[in-house]
C-alpha cells in the first residue's frame, strides 16, 4: 500500500510537470493531470494540497535534480555554460517551469531559501577563483555567474520570429554559439 | 462617437495590458479587464472577438512600439544593447508580454511576419558591417543579433532567488554589465 502510494504520487508529479510546462499554473488543469496520472483530483489536494502546492513539488523536485546535475566548473566555465545547455535541450521542460515560476509563482512566495544558498555557493567559488587569478576579475563574481547562467539560456529563450532565422543550425552549432559566447566574455 | 470608440479601445488595450502583463492569457479576467477599463465584456468582444484577440492587440501594439523605440545601431552594439534595457527598465511589462507570449501564444499562431522581416533586416545590416570590417565574424550575424537581444534581457530574466543576491546593484550598475558583456563579445 506504501508502494501504491508511492507510486500515485510519483505518477501525479510526472503528469503534472507536462501539464505546467505546457499550460503554467492558471493554464494547468487539475482535471487533465489526475486523469493523464489515472488517478483523481481527491488524490490530488489529499498529496498537495492546491494546485499550487502541486507546482512548487513539481519545481523542487525539477530544479534540485537540474542543480545536483549540471555542477559548477570554475576552470571551465564555458563547458558549464555547454552543460547547462544540454541540460535545457534534453529537458527543455525544465526551462519553460522556471519561466512560469518566475511570471506566476515568485511574487506570492518567498524566494527558496535552498535555491539562495546554492547561488551564494557558486559565487563564492568563483570569487574564490577570482582572488587566485584563475577567472577574469572584469566582472563582480555574481554577475559572471548570471552572464553565464543567461547565456547557457540563449535558445530557450528565442522567439518563434527569431527561431525561423536559425532554422539551420543544428544543435552543435547553438552549443557552440553559447561556449563561444561564454570564452569571449572571460577573454582578459 | 467615434472618439468615443476610440477612447474606449484605447483603454481597453492599456488596461489589457497591464492585467496580461501580470497574470499571462490563461490567468488574465476579462471581466477584471472591463472594470478597469470602465467598459464591459460585450465590448471587449465587440472590438478584439476573443481573449486571444485582445491580447494579439496588445501584444502587437507594444512590439511595434519597442522596434520603433531602439532602432539598431551597428556602430555601437553595446550601446543598442544600452537601450534596449532602458526600453526594459522603463517598461517591464513588455518583457513580461513578451515572454507569456512565448509560452502561451506562439504554437498557437503563426509567427509574425512584420517581426521576421524586422529580424531579417537587422540581420543583413550587421552582415553588411561585418563585411565592411566593421564587426567581428567570429559569429554569424543572427547569431551576433540573438546574443545582443539576449543579453539585453539579463535582468528581466533573473529568479527572485538570484535578485536577493544583487540587491546592491543600480540600475547603472546593471546596465553596465550589460554593455560591457556585449563589448566582450565583439573583441577581435
Amino acid at each position: 500500500m506504501v508502494g501504491d502510494a508511492q507510486a500515485t504520487r510519483q505518477r501525479l508529479l510526472e503528469a503534472a510537470s507536462r501539464e505546467f510546462a505546457a499550460y503554467g499554473i492558471a493554464g494547468a488543469r487539475v482535471d487533465r493531470i489526475a486523469a493523464a496520472a489515472k488517478s483523481n483530483k481527491a488524490q490530488i489536494y489529499h498529496y498537495f494540497e492546491s494546485k499550487d502546492g502541486l507546482f512548487d513539488a513539481v519545481f523542487n523536485a525539477l530544479v534540485a535534480d537540474a542543480v545536483r546535475e549540471v555542477p559548477l566548473d570554475v576552470d571551465d566555465l564555458p563547458g558549464y555554460a555547454g552543460r547547462l545547455f544540454d541540460g535545457y535541450e534534453a529537458h527543455p521542460e525544465v526551462a519553460r517551469l522556471a519561466t512560469w515560476y518566475r511570471l506566476e509563482r515568485a511574487g506570492s512566495q518567498a524566494p527558496l531559501e535552498s535555491i539562495i544558498a546554492s547561488n551564494r555557493h557558486k559565487v563564492e567559488r568563483i570569487e574564490q577563483a577570482q582572488r587566485e587569478g584563475l577567472l577574469t576579475t572584469r566582472y563582480k563574481a555574481v554577475d559572471l555567474l548570471a552572464l553565464v547562467v543567461h547565456l547557457a539560456s540563449l535558445w530557450t529563450a528565442t522567439t518563434p520570429e527569431f527561431t525561423t532565422l536559425v532554422a539551420g543550425h543544428s544543435r552543435a552549432d547553438r552549443r557552440k554559439i553559447v561556449t563561444d559566447a561564454v570564452a569571449a566574455l572571460l577573454t582578459p
